[in-house]
């Protein structure tokens, strides 16, 4: 899925994404990615295995570059948390400690009204392989669990990083569930679609379509409702009348031609 | 974040993932443990470039292989999705169609309905680089947008698999938005609660921490508000008896000894 909006303003500021301990650059550079397609710039880094930066967290960062010139590395998670107010550990569970688990999708609002309220916020996420240990995990609030399909729930760090940032991006975005996309158009009005559908129904009725007068209010209803399903938009109703004029041979008619030829462009 | 809970019956069953003409095997292998992440095992492949089966999809599935199994390849997209009745296409927006375009979260909302109408549903997603043709994008009934920051919102493909799945698997779990993990306790109920306030607070008074008089009533609340707030376990009220035992130097109390120590099992 390619695309950069450069009309829409970028979304940025959020919650600091603290990697502990990660054992490969490309999933730094990956991890900056996936923040930055949620409008997520504030990386921390506790003692990475490879140096930092490193030539691989580049070159995975594809684009994402900003995010790795302005992330941080600390020695310790205490110092990467230290200004923070409220930090959520992303890890699978751990047995040992009596914590709080919410799912991403709770916990990105909770971390949304945080930072609203003007909270400095924080994820963390553990070691590629071991995951995060009681210690660490003990300094967060609360636990972030993923959902999954508990046969088979690994996921990888940059993939886990994704799935967080997205319902921090989500749990605010405007986008509405749904949208019609019409370009130079726009839908039909009332009085446009029925006169397409009386003149659909008339050309039926020549050609014999409706097999009895009792039947034929039923068929047109039905026909009707279809063709409405379809949100027909003004220009698509011109489509379906020169449709019509084709198929019944008026096509022929020069001047039917020039009218529904409109609906080609 | 690693992990295979065996105790819960795995989650199968779903829409299809069809991708069109994927350029790279390991973005197959990848496609594949992202779709089992998410229960999802159906997958079709439409002239992948390079062959299928392939050595490179198979080390990235890393432990999803069942899906490369059974993953079937087609010469067409018609015919990938011939037997389904309704199909998704996840691409960024094409220009010159009038289309209905939806969230990943409608989606998979819509999904599920349709999947439980007993419906054969699908989700089609286009090359790495080149993404979706509008011929194949016309073979679908809405389109899949996922909001991402418009300043950068490229995904590779695994990724946009992953979170449309995801949206699919979070549509119907039940996983609670929050959950206490308590290991060998439970809540404590108000008396106990209560009883440990009533200890502490005359520990405090001994210890002169209620300045005035007019001032305590305040405070006490404001403290017990405080703890109220951490959800404490019976075992956590064992273990605050304990801390206050030992401040207060009634911890040379062998018998406040035995009895607190129990909280630190």
């Amino acid at each position: 899925m390619a695309g950069t909006n450069r009309t829409q303003p970028p979304v940025t500021g959020g919650p600091r994404i603290i990697l502990i301990e990660p054992q490969l650059a490309e999933n730094i550079g990956a991890t900056a990615r996936a923040m930055l397609n949620c409008g997520l710039t504030d990386l921390a880094i506790v003692n990475p295995l490879q140096e930092f930066p490193h030539g691989r967290a580049v070159a995975m960062a594809s684009g994402a570059t900003e995010v790795l010139d302005t992330a941080q590395v600390y020695d310790s998670v205490e110092d990467a948390i230290a200004d923070l107010n409220r930090v959520y550990a992303t890890t699978a569970r751990p047995r040992e400690l009596t914590v709080r688990v919410a799912t991403p999708r709770l916990a990105a609002s909770e971390l949304r009204n945080a930072w609203r309220a003007g909270e400095a916020v924080g994820v963390m996420f553990g070691p590629e392989r071991s995951g995060m240990t009681n210690e660490h995990v003990a300094l967060a609030d609360t636990l972030i669990s993923v959902p999954l399909n508990p046969a088979y729930s690994s996921l990888n760090l940059a993939q886990a990083v994704l799935l967080v940032a997205y319902e921090w991006f989500t749990a605010d975005d405007e986008t509405p569930a749904e949208q019609f996309v019409e370009p130079d158009t726009g839908p039909a009005t009332k009085a446009e679609l029925v006169a397409f559908f009386e003149r659909f129904e008339t050309a039926l009725d020549t050609g014999g379509f409706f097999r009895t007068p009792e039947m034929r209010p039923a068929m047109v209803r039905n026909l009707r409702a279809m063709l409405q399903r379809g949100n027909l938009t003004e220009q698509e109703v011109r489509t379906l009348h020169g449709v019509v004029s084709c198929l019944t041979g008026s096509w022929r008619d020069t001047e039917n031609q020039k009218r529904y030829r409109e609906a080609d462009k």
